[in-house]
């Protein structure tokens, strides 16, 4: 799925109940109906070097730009990214047009 | 798409062309028939401070862990690998069964 898309990757800090965190952020994405897909996953495989760290990949993917803009300055999420930040030890953010070069994704 | 993902996010040493990049990864990615999906983006959006210097993601997707590691070993990617990684500044990488939570993705 094309579109644009907001990625997150993060290293929790210690203590931190990644399922917590993951449930809050379940709940967000089914509010929000800009939302149109949200995937997510926890490096298995990775050598640590390669990963530096970081755990878990957070996607989602929406219609336009305006639309993640949308999402960004909705109260859920900005409630919820104060929330998400004392949680985390490590994040980078990407938020891009997606382009589609192989497959139906 | 669920199935297994392999995320790359990186910085390019200043001075590359990452046009050139991208086209030896949609080469790599068509000769090899258990990579099902490549997407990828340009982050156009984040802030410096949350982006901190990476600028492009890469998201590949499999069927099945199997099928990752097929790829991983497979000799044009071993041949790749070693041309990208002297292109990069800095890289994180990571590989995870993927979790649709909403959306078909």
């Amino acid at each position: 799925m094309a579109g644009f898309k907001h990625l997150v990757i993060v290293k929790f800090k210690e203590g931190t109940a990644a399922a917590d965190m993951l449930k809050g952020m379940q709940k967000l994405v089914s509010e929000i109906d800009a939302v149109k897909s949200f995937e997510w996953g926890q490096d298995i495989e990775s050598e640590e070097m390669l990963r530096q760290g970081f755990t878990h990949a957070f996607l989602m993917t929406f219609d336009s730009k305006e639309d993640y803009t949308a999402f960004v300055g909705h109260p859920s999420h900005v409630e919820f990214s104060a929330t998400f930040s004392t949680a985390i030890d490590k994040v980078v953010l990407l938020d891009f047009p997606c382009v589609v070069a192989k497959g139906s994704a």
